[in-house]
């Protein structure tokens, strides 16, 4: 079996999965970062361990350990290079940490590759060839699937950070610094920034998000909540959201020559409220493709998908490693033909 | 030997290439689609023979031909679906009615698409895996070279059509029909109509631009020798296409995970005029990529990519059918084995 991690900046979690995606156990844990990374990794470690013990009660064994982590990743280093959610893990060895603690081969990846890769193999995108993820969360995230794999591009440590495509050079300031990206439109962040903006405005004075605001209680669900109950600054957040999202698919369709979106992430909660002026926004900008062939599905996954995502990853570099090693044998053998 | 075609708008192309890319013989002539769909390709078959006794001159043979053509291609059918440089072509089976009068296997492709094969094959981004390409003319075509392979999505009949990718929604109309697009902001066509916006709103009553445009002599190859002449309208509209491809390539960057973008076609030729504001705006506008990194060439084979890249097309047609008949071939052989 293998172990399939998702690191969050509020809380980590752990599945034991078999090679068909099957879950044997599963746990959760607060991650602390600001208590130091040594304390998060002792943290990770002990829930690994019991991730290994759950198997050894099943009679089996763990064979590799994937981790999906929000942030730029040096895969081949493994190496966390920069989280805006962990920033103590800012260039710290954790791949090969958790290698030397548990001594399983430990695979790394963008918490939205891992996404994408749980979509691809159990969720609503299988068998999709070609297609882009975005998951809505406190920020945008991406992946690109081309050809049935995961594009990493140059391996620069990021592909598919679709959140910071700029859409609206003219637009609110993302927490990259650029303005107007995806993110600052499209997230749990930029509905709490839209409610902020209102009430700079002079716009919001009163009302169920104001008093929100006022108790310290406005999140991206109460937000939601709002809208639900007929706010019309909420529901109008939601539908800024919809148009950014249907122009950035546009844009990714027209680059790429692909019909197929797929989102995730907490916020695809919101579906019902963003969906149809995504679809308006995205059909009227995509030049290049007929109306109807554009095709938006919604993620089937839910919360599991990084974590079935991170067990994938270490099926295939698992497997990898065997097929390296496998060649290498078959080139020693037999030992006498040189 | 191949054939390789370039047909555009107002001109079509030809040469004779061998297998390394050296050319043996090239023609130009008009297009004149105007006169009819049936006379062009008369034109056309006309100077593909003209090509075929080229070959026969010098003891060689023509296997096959590539033609690029701007717009939306089913390759697979060989049929132009929508050229609007050439909407007489529009739905008209281009590939075989070439194959049937010519007896030679013929292979469409989008022009920009040609170009990126041109300049992989022998222009300046030989070697590199993953880059993208962008071609300034009347319009902006594009392409997507992943993995030293043309990327071509799911076969819609269009790929890396970044030219139409919306960076501003609140910018010019496009000739597509939506505001913003990159080509409204960086192409032959935006020059004219950043004048014209000019004219409109007052700011220009006079001087060289406004003396060519009431002479109708207004050209993009016009606008440019006012930049280069220290005209400040022009100038700015340089300025304003650099800022535009920057923030393109940004996006193309952080979306794709890669560095390396290519610029070509006419209107490239005004390179001094907006390199500087162009790799200023991809800087600060691609966070994930280190300011370093990025790196911007400049087409080195001019008006020749495209033709160069119909010829490679031809050759990788060509070896491609072979293979196929190689292995229907093999799987026949021997004739005993079923």
């Amino acid at each position: 079996m293998v172990l399939g991690l998702d690191i969050g900046g509020t809380h980590m979690r752990l599945v034991l999965a078999d090679r068909r995606g099957k879950l044997h156990h599963r746990h959760k844990g607060r991650t602390g970062s600001r208590e130091g990374v040594d304390r998060t990794v002792q943290r990770l470690v002990a829930m690994c361990r019991r991730g290994v013990a759950a198997a050894a009660a099943e009679g089996s064994r763990v064979v590799a350990v994937g981790a999906g982590v929000a942030g730029k990743i040096d895969r081949r280093r493994g190496e966390v290079l920069f989280s805006p959610n962990l920033p103590e893990m800012n260039g710290y060895p954790l791949g090969a940490e958790l290698e030397r603690q548990l001594g399983l081969a430990v695979f790394l990846e963008n918490d939205a590759n891992a996404f994408g890769l749980g979509e691809h193999w159990q969720g609503s995108a299988r068998g999709i060839a070609n297609w882009v993820g975005i998951t809505l969360g406190t920020g945008v995230g991406g992946c690109l699937m081309l050809n049935h794999d995961l594009w990493r591009g140059d391996d620069l440590g990021f592909a598919g950070e679709v959140g910071h495509m700029i859409i609206d050079p003219a637009g609110p300031v993302c927490a990259c610094g650029a303005h107007g990206c995806l993110e600052a439109h499209a997230s749990g962040s930029a509905l709490l920034q839209g409610v902020e903006r209102a009430v700079a405005s002079g716009r919001l004075t009163s009302g169920p998000l104001w008093d929100l605001r006022q108790r310290g209680a406005l999140t991206p669900r109460s937000v939601h909540a709002c809208a639900l109950g007929g706010n019309a600054l909420a529901r109008e957040l939601f539908e800024r959201m919809g148009w950014a999202l249907g122009l950035a698919l546009a844009n990714l369709f027209s680059i790429l020559g692909i019909r197929h979106g797929l989102l995730g992430g907490g916020v695809s909660g919101a579906w019902d409220l963003f969906i149809a002026p995504l679809m308006a926004s995205l059909v009227i900008r995509c030049r290049m493709l007929p109306a109807g062939d554009a095709s938006i599905r919604r993620s089937a996954l839910g919360d599991d998908a990084a974590l079935l995502g991170s067990a994938r990853l270490a099926w295939q570099g698992h497997d990898a490693r065997r097929g390296h090693e496998g060649e290498r044998v078959s080139r020693l053998w037999p030992p006498w033909a040189g």
